[in-house]
């Protein structure tokens, strides 16, 4: 039987969804509209393009093997119409049309559908504030944009600019900025910390101080009150500064285009974003949506979830092109696995944050662990850093988020836990979990297991601890005393702390507690502290053992102060 | 309750296992006994070692806090007793006591326990041949072999070395010897392929193909008949030729070194290994057991597993530890994941291949796709091999190869998969896999949910296809005439090929297939090829809608068959 299907949108899941029912039932017909231009392009390439890292905008949308994807490349190699310029402006759904306009000529027309999908994917939220329409303000959306951008930036107009929002794609820009261009890039963030609900302070603060490091300066905690110039852009004003901009990028997220789908009484969630069930089936059995237009399930809070990456997209849309074909493929839901490369760093993560986990009502805790992501004799080691959230009572991994190199180290690492997360794993499928080992790849016990057993650890009460942000709190209360602060490395490595802070700094071996127990006070609260946190630990237990129970673990320990930016 | 924990055996599990049960219970006693005057060596570390990327020995037994994890190391820093050169000789499982001895002084004693734990590990495998014992012929084990192999190539003793056995040791030492040193290096293997059962021969021809090209030989199917020499090692004869040798190394597999169990009455396994239990309790509920010396559960076959590894130990140690202690931690088997580096490329996998599914009587087929790593347009890209074992009937995955760089980025899939391995996963849960997704890191659609995609249509017979082994055959066939061989990528990719195969090499980009129907013949095998697979997938499935069903598609196209050395 041969059907016509309409797709509305061209751009990742409306592509992948024509092309793979086309495979199915070569002999059906599909025709494609989008508003645009252009179609079918890697959005999420744009600041790669801008950076220069990709030479050509074209790149962005061609495939692996160098093809333009035009309307001839749909045509000819995939046999899918498209009509561009072309915006669907109704679905009538007891007729089963779609109502078309040509954005350029005005031209309409009415489409029949046997089966429609509606892949109309989002738009980049605007702040609503006088100036946005300024000469050098930009939303990071399509290659146009990014040719914008890029042409401005490379003609020696942008000696300044200002990233709006330090999500995903605020923060890819900022790197295109500083790195590539030194281009003195300022980020202002109404959050008080870098990629708010995504991962920790403590990560979010490690990732930022790299991007200091770097030359990229921070605002967190303010709001843009005002863009202000006369034609182009020169300056943003928040509410506790002024800072001049050549260029101004706004990323404070991205609103689905539901509205051709709540026009036509398609079932849409309160906050935006059309409802689909697992098959990808909107309210009206022949139509189909998901990417980023529509809503789909957490796997671990089971809420509906606005997922808009084009990663989502892609699987989405081939589900919906298996189904049109009169498949039964499912979608299950999916964790939010992410990550953002900063310059030599990258943050990443899946399943729930800390804060997320307690927004979401569960009793959670994590854990965060420092260790070398390879055999430590293995030349080319780097440091990574883990914080594994757990649910108390159950033992219940919820999520990991990390922070490390821009290699692929750490990002397999998230990978593998967001594989299970879906199956509900305990504390002990993380410990246990099988990672392939040789030296150049990881360790014997690799930071994955180590992380799981930090979090056993943690509920055994055998290691008790806090991060960097409480050790900072500590730390700014020495002088009353109540602290105890004692350095379990060699002497050699504690020397330099035992100079700078003569009334502060102690040092006691890990090895030498013991012999040495005498000289720890009774009557105060003893931080330790060590290279990550492995030998504090063991301290911590010949403390606690000697009946000293009044003590506190630094998790990370040194490597992870300096991370975060302390200076002690 | 305070405890004496007897631990035979210093290395990976033994060590772990103690220091896991100390830290939970201090107050109690643990002695530990080891053979070597050397304890708690990273033996994985030796082949890294002999190749300089280590520059010193004591490294492969120090902490990342480089501190030499010696007797005195465990006693101070662990508060375990360590008793080096003592071999136990007995245990007595009635009185609970082990029987040991001293090797260096003969010097015998008694040490009763409370709980035991028998760490002995694994001896190499020895050939049984004349020559064994020649100076130049080493195994390798323990630090001590990797200084003796060392010293003789520093000192320039050896211009030519063979390694008898293609598994993880045998290749990890061939590139050790030939890259750093230049050494003229020799692989022996009876198995007609290189890491035979662990991956596909396609695989293992790839990965040896690279090894060919840094110089390395390899001479497969041939057994070692003798080692000669006149004291010191000479030349390895097999069955089809003689090799000079200044230095050979023997890695044919381990045995597990069970006889101090068995002795006992402990069950062990007809092939050797100790029997233990989810809790890694051996049949006498006080004695625990894990590491080289025992078997686990295949998590994938139900059957006995013999899988010894330092990351396996670990995990296991861990768990004897709890358990020591009066936990309840169980450890549930094993995936048998694995990787090895060779030169600048890995072979990576986990769960079953092809053949050794077959072997264990799945009705199992297997899909290869190459494709990038990452971003087509991010400058980093690398191409990835994939090789996805599925269970035909019940879509049940059941393992996962690859070849690829050295880098993080394969055996970051491979780990996403070994995760789940457990949960019996099905093609559609690898499809639909969250793999955390930026253009620096992977693609949309990543390869790991590709290579499931295709296992997908390889199962509604969208995609039929063969690999480069029978690519070859079908090549090799070609003067017959019942094959016509068509290139579908665009002519420019094509021409050099037609030049080379005026008769045999036709070129139809695929977005011409339907206007040049007539060119592709209806009486013989049509034979599609193109960059990696997709686009003459994309030609089948067009060739199929036009009623010419009798295709096939080479997968993993030219790239597949470059890395597995065809030249056309």
């Amino acid at each position: 039987m041969s059907q016509h299907v309409v797709v509305i949108g061209g751009v990742a899941l409306g592509p992948k969804a024509a092309c793979r029912f086309k495979r199915i039932e070569p002999g059906s017909k599909v025709t494609m509209l989008d508003m645009s231009d252009l179609i079918s392009y890697g959005g999420c390439g744009i600041p790669y393009y801008v950076s220069g890292d990709v030479p050509d905008a074209e790149a962005l949308r061609t495939t692996a093997f160098h093809m333009i994807r035009d309307e001839k490349f749909f045509d000819e190699v995939k046999g899918v119409d498209v009509m561009t310029r072309t915006r669907a402006t109704m679905i009538d759904r007891e007729k089963k049309q779609v109502c078309y306009e040509n954005v350029q000529t005005g031209e309409t027309g009415v489409l029949d559908y046997d089966k429609l999908v509606i892949a109309t994917g989002a738009t980049p939220r605007k702040l609503g504030l006088p100036g946005e329409n300024l000469k050098g303000v930009h939303y990071v959306s399509n290659p146009h944009d990014a040719e914008c951008i890029r042409a401005s930036i490379s003609k020696g107009q942008v000696g300044t600019a200002v990233v709006i929002g330090a999500g995903f794609i605020g923060l890819e820009m900022a790197e295109a900025f500083a790195d590539m261009w030194g281009v003195e890039t300022t980020v202002v963030e109404i959050f008080d910390q870098i990629m708010p609900r995504l991962v920790s302070p403590t990560l979010a603060k490690m990732g930022m101080e790299h991007m200091e490091e770097k030359g990229v300066r921070f605002h967190l905690g303010e709001s843009v009150k005002s863009i202000e110039g006369d034609g182009q852009v020169q300056r943003v004003v928040t509410d506790k500064r002024t800072i001049e901009a050549d260029c101004v990028i706004i990323s404070v997220g991205v609103l689905p285009n539901d509205e051709v789908a709540r026009e036509a009484g398609l079932k849409c969630h309160e906050r935006g974003g059309i409802v689909v069930d697992e098959m990808m089936r909107t309210t009206d059995p022949d139509i189909y949506s998901g990417g980023d237009c529509a809503v789909i399930k957490h796997q671990i809070t089971g809420q509906p979830l606005f997922l808009p990456l084009g990663s989502m997209a892609n699987r989405q849309g081939r589900i919906i092109g298996n189904n049109l074909a009169g498949g039964e493929s499912s979608f299950d839901g999916a964790v939010g696995s992410f990550v953002v490369k900063l310059f030599e760093t990258s943050l990443a993560g899946t399943g729930l944050s800390l804060g997320a986990a307690e927004a979401a009502g569960f009793d959670a805790f994590s854990v965060m662990l420092i260790q070398l992501d390879r055999a430590h004799f293995y030349p080319t080691k780097e440091l990574m850093t883990l914080e594994l959230v757990v649910e108390r009572g159950t033992r219940r991994v919820l999520g990991i988020q990390g922070f490390g190199s821009s290699g692929d180290a750490m990002v397999g690492r998230i990978n593998a836990v967001a594989a299970i997360l879906k199956f509900k794993p305990a504390i002990d499928d993380i410990s246990n979990m099988e990672l392939a080992y040789a030296p150049p790849f990881s360790s014997a016990m690799d930071i994955l297991n180590s992380v799981a057993n930090m979090a056993d650890n943690a509920l055994r009460e055998m290691n008790r601890g806090v991060g960097p942000v409480e050790f900072e709190k500590l730390w700014a209360e020495r002088e009353a005393g109540d602290y105890c602060f004692i350095d379990c490395r060699e002497h050699a490595d504690a020397q330099p702390y035992m100079e700078r802070n003569p009334e502060h700094w102690h040092n006691i071996p890990q090895g030498e507690i013991y012999k040495r127990l005498n000289e720890v006070p009774e009557d105060k609260t003893c931080v330790l502290v060590c290279n990550t946190g492995a030998r504090s630990y063991e301290a911590q237990i010949m403390l606690t053992h000697k009946g000293r129970s009044n003590v506190v673990n630094i998790h990370g320990g040194m490597a992870a102060l300096k991370k975060y930016g302390l200076e002690l």
